[in-house]
């Protein structure tokens, strides 16, 4: 290939480092890579990371060392995601999502990938605990929702099931007590997907009671992981106690009011 | 803010044009979010396409006219699509991954961001149809796969449930044939999950029979979509006869020898 000019490279620089989050590029191997000096590249570096800070688009950073090089990590400021997380409240309170019974349809918004890109980043945000090695959720509606997330830490989804199949192989499986009906399940999880003393994040769309957390956080454990938090798109106000007491949830249900036709929904 | 350098600016239009893909940005828009000319950002474009098309990290096109702007397409070449599929039959070959009964153990690579992001461009570049507006999958294995589809399009995912639940409002319901064991299974959409003549790519990890394939289609019918195209991750050489005959797939699995302890997995 012809020469490359700086900013045709600053391009490509770019491309690779916001597609591969938190991955530690080496210095030494971009500069193999893109066939120049250390001194051009931090300066491209440098370029990157004032670029992307100026429009809100995400941190580069540099970590020194012998281990050292360049990662970007896909974050906001807090008040980009609280201006986000308010306008995607006001859509969630839209009339026509009420469903029978105060469920509220959101598949429309759970299932969009421009939405999930940041969604995930902003879980990533606000998770206080360690960086997670795996992301973990349940089948069916949290895995658009966890599988950003682990987009957003770059790192693998494990999916429990609700019951164990046959293309998964031998599997872990716990029961729990769902919180909002009280009934007895099962939920289960392939030996080989978590090793243990893996970190782990749990994600979910929804969150009542804390049941289905619970069973996660359990099955979690259970293999040896090491929980290192747990995280919603939405929790109900009601009940007040959960049967998980460490999380957080990007929005709080306040309650759905069939006859008046009201969400009252809020960011966190 | 202070004056943006030029190659700051691109840094940031990159990362705003690869995180949309065929997003079309007007000129217009453009030029007054980074606040410059339209001459200056018609070459700091001609940048960014040259710098990703140097390191094949995707096409940058530029639509003229009035209606015109500039979009990012996430495609590869061939040699490299090629080479990434080949470097992955060899990882799904692993005879560890063979379970009992002869299926295979993909878990580890269908939860994987990195790789799923690969493999949702390179089913998008497969496809010869037309440009979906939704990608539709069904519960559960499928899902990410799908929604990478769905994000190298950045055009929502649908999800059809093996059963309608009371989350997703009313659905649409149709009975099917599995091709493999012969049994009637019931899938449901929910109603307002699909517009009638919206443009649908079906994707699914794996298709043996394409009973299943046939079921998602025959539902995207139901409520009046168009399908513009139906492609797998996996497809079983055997049967050779399968229910849906217009459809596209990365690998072919010509056998699994569970005595032997070998898979034989090929790029298509």
């Amino acid at each position: 290939m012809g020469k490359i000019r700086r900013i045709e490279r600053v391009a490509a620089l770019t491309k690779e480092l916001v597609d591969h989050p938190y991955e530690l590029y080496s210095f030494t191997d971009f500069c193999k890579r893109y066939d120049v000096a250390k001194s051009t590249l931090s300066e491209d570096v440098q370029a990157i990371r004032n670029g992307l800070a100026a429009y809100d688009l995400g941190i580069v950073e540099t970590l020194a060392g012998a281990a050292g090089g360049v990662r970007f990590i896909p974050c906001h400021t807090k008040v980009s995601d609280e201006e986000f997380l308010k306008a995607l409240a006001v859509r969630m309170a839209e009339p026509e999502r009420i469903l029978p019974g105060g469920m509220i349809y959101m598949n429309d918004l759970l299932l969009t990938p421009k939405l999930l890109l940041r969604l995930g980043e902003i879980i990533m945000s606000r998770n206080k605990g360690h960086v997670p090695e795996y992301v973990m959720t349940v089948e069916t509606k949290g895995i658009p929702l966890a599988l950003f997330v682990a987009r957003a830490y770059n790192v693998p989804l494990v999916m429990a099931r609700r019951e164990s199949r046959i293309t998964e192989g031998s599997a872990v499986s716990i029961n729990y007590v769902s919180g909002s009906t009280k009934r007895i399940q099962a939920m289960s999880l392939p030996k080989r997907a978590l090793p243990a003393e893996a970190r782990v994040l749990i994600v979910d769309d929804f969150m009542k009671a804390g049941g289905t957390a619970k069973g996660l956080r359990d099955l979690a454990l259970e293999v040896g992981a090491e929980v290192v938090g747990t995280g919603f798109l939405v929790a109900t106000r009601e009940p007040e106690h959960k049967m998980v007491d460490d999380y957080f949830s990007l929005f709080v249900l306040h309650g759905v009011d069939d006859a008046a036709r009201t969400i009252d929904i809020r960011p966190n």
